[in-house]
């Protein structure tokens, strides 16, 4: 296993803890970025083209806790990087705690978009309105939930959210290529916990399948779970759940815990209700075969407004207590 | 113009001048990102979609000098954010001298590729060695030129390399809309000067024929040139250069202090021959119309191996400091 980037002799510590504080600097170590998975295809002749990797950018914060966030996007990092008002994003609040963080572009995806697979896409008009509900904004374009975690008044903000889109690949090959170059890294940087947003979740649920260094999945709205052959919810396999796989694989998931965190105004969006019924379907399974997975459901403990992104909302310092809670209880938060 | 990402107030310096050197944590006072520029399409029902924005990723110091500086790739950031062998990039590099650091996705490119244009992409063997030569990495694959500035027994660097790069598109339309969307970022944060790698010199060139925001140019081995109508090299407008702008706008380059950085090992390679000989009519043509240009040959400096990305190089550090003497020298580095 190659690790050179992350094999950075620990840093002592210049910087006094309290500096992690919201208002004083954030003590990075070392940051920068790497690839990692891919192929090299060759032609004829033997050329060739190193294609099919992912990008891994990094930040190591000055007194580093054990455990590593792994913050896999399934739109763009800008919602990790700000919260919607532009406020600092959990890629930065959780430097502050002492995290090492990762943000993931899997392969074909953005700054990883040097595949080893044809690619085409086209703008298509009625993205904006679809992003707007399917985030529940609200349910209908600029018809804002009451309540809503979300600037609504700040026209800024709603052209940034709009925009916090790039092309992702919602196919069966595209997801287990990601999944794949993602447990690569998994081991290379010798574990670390998956965070994800919406269709990231079942890309980390397969890469635990197939890597040891998962150390735990907090996912935000995940749309897609894997079961069991022979489990889980009736129809076929798709590109956001479900997915089977073998017995072998599944009991993988067994080992770390898991917590799927679920935002406001479900019950009158026919499509992530049914969503969450399949994450409770998962859970049970789960937890009856001796795992540890939980469902957070954010107006249950006194959180209400959340978007699809509760970790990009107003809120999200609320949101990122709870991350700490669930980090604490498992003792991933060890230094 | 809006500016509310970078209407931080500024941060008492928490953390002394002497924790940036080398070693010592980096001081981070707000990190993020923003989308900027771009259209929205329409269909006929009135849905939209918004599109063709740049993504600017953003890193204020602590303690931060006046200028800031916009880093340009022409194939990945990564070549910003490391060197051949993993040390810390020029952002970090800058960033501890003090610099805001902005990394560059143009429109259609990496984490900006939501464009409002169809784009499409297919892998081809020979990319890699293509990307050797032209990098002027040696003479033929893995044929390496003696001294070179690169790690030639790391396997690890090189695969990291060849791994240094997505889809660019380099068509007239293209450079235009990278340029103007480069031109309302370097309106939006009140000036920067662009530090630009490759094809990203002739897309800041363009960029600061249309914005006054622009101060000043540091280009690594920039391939193509502006001239006025009737002046320059014989033959058409083309992506890498000759592009022809009105008086007008070539006007605008002569209030700007440029700098054309060029490595090693250019005499045997005919392409780059011939771009270096653009470059210094270009320069020769600016500085008699009373422009501030000039072309630093690193080897005539005592800096020798360096390819197509000195920047990314071995001797990285030396690189810096040269570009150092530039900011110092024309007043660009103060507090």
């Amino acid at each position: 296993m190659i690790r050179p980037l992350l094999a950075v002799a620990a840093l002592a510590c210049a910087v006094p803890l309290a500096a992690q504080d919201d208002g004083a600097p954030i003590a990075i170590g070392k940051q920068g970025s790497f690839a990692v998975g891919g192929r090299i295809v060759v032609n004829d002749e033997g050329a060739t083209q190193s294609c099919g990797h992912g990008y891994v950018e990094y930040q190591i914060p000055a007194y580093p806790r054990d455990n590593k966030l792994f913050f896999w996007h399934s739109s763009s990092p800008f919602v990790w990087q700000n919260n919607w008002e532009g406020d600092e994003g959990f890629q930065s609040l959780f430097l502050r705690r002492g995290y090492t963080t990762f943000l993931w572009d899997g392969p074909g995806v953005g700054r990883a978009n040097w595949g080893c697979e044809e690619q085409s896409y086209s703008p298509s008009a009625g993205r904006d309105q679809q992003n707007f509900t399917s985030w529940r904004l609200g349910p209908d374009w600029l018809d804002w939930f009451d309540g809503i975690q979300f600037p609504t008044d700040n026209a800024f903000a709603i052209n940034q959210a709009m925009r916090a889109r790039y092309n992702e690949f919602d196919t069966m090959d595209a997801i287990r290529i990601e999944a794949e170059a993602a447990a690569e890294a998994f081991d290379q940087v010798d574990g670390a916990i998956a965070v994800t947003s919406s269709a990231g979740g079942l890309r980390a649920l397969l890469a635990a399948t197939q890597s040891d260094n998962v150390r735990a999945i907090i996912a935000y709205e995940n749309p897609g779970y894997l079961f069991p052959e022979g489990e889980g919810p009736d129809g076929p396999d798709t590109p956001f759940g479900p997915l089977h796989v073998s017995e072998e694989e599944f009991a993988r998931l067994l080992a770390i815990p898991m917590q799927f965190v679920w935002g406001d105004n479900i019950e009158g969006h026919a499509i992530w209700r049914s969503k969450l019924e399949e994450c409770r379907q998962f859970v049970d399974l789960v937890n009856a075969r001796g795992g540890k997975a939980e469902i957070l459901l954010l107006p249950e403990v006194g959180l209400t407004g959340n978007t699809h992104m509760p970790f990009a909302d107003l809120n999200h310092r609320d949101v990122a207590r709870l991350m700490d809670d669930f980090l604490a209880r498992h003792g991933l938060d060890s230094r």
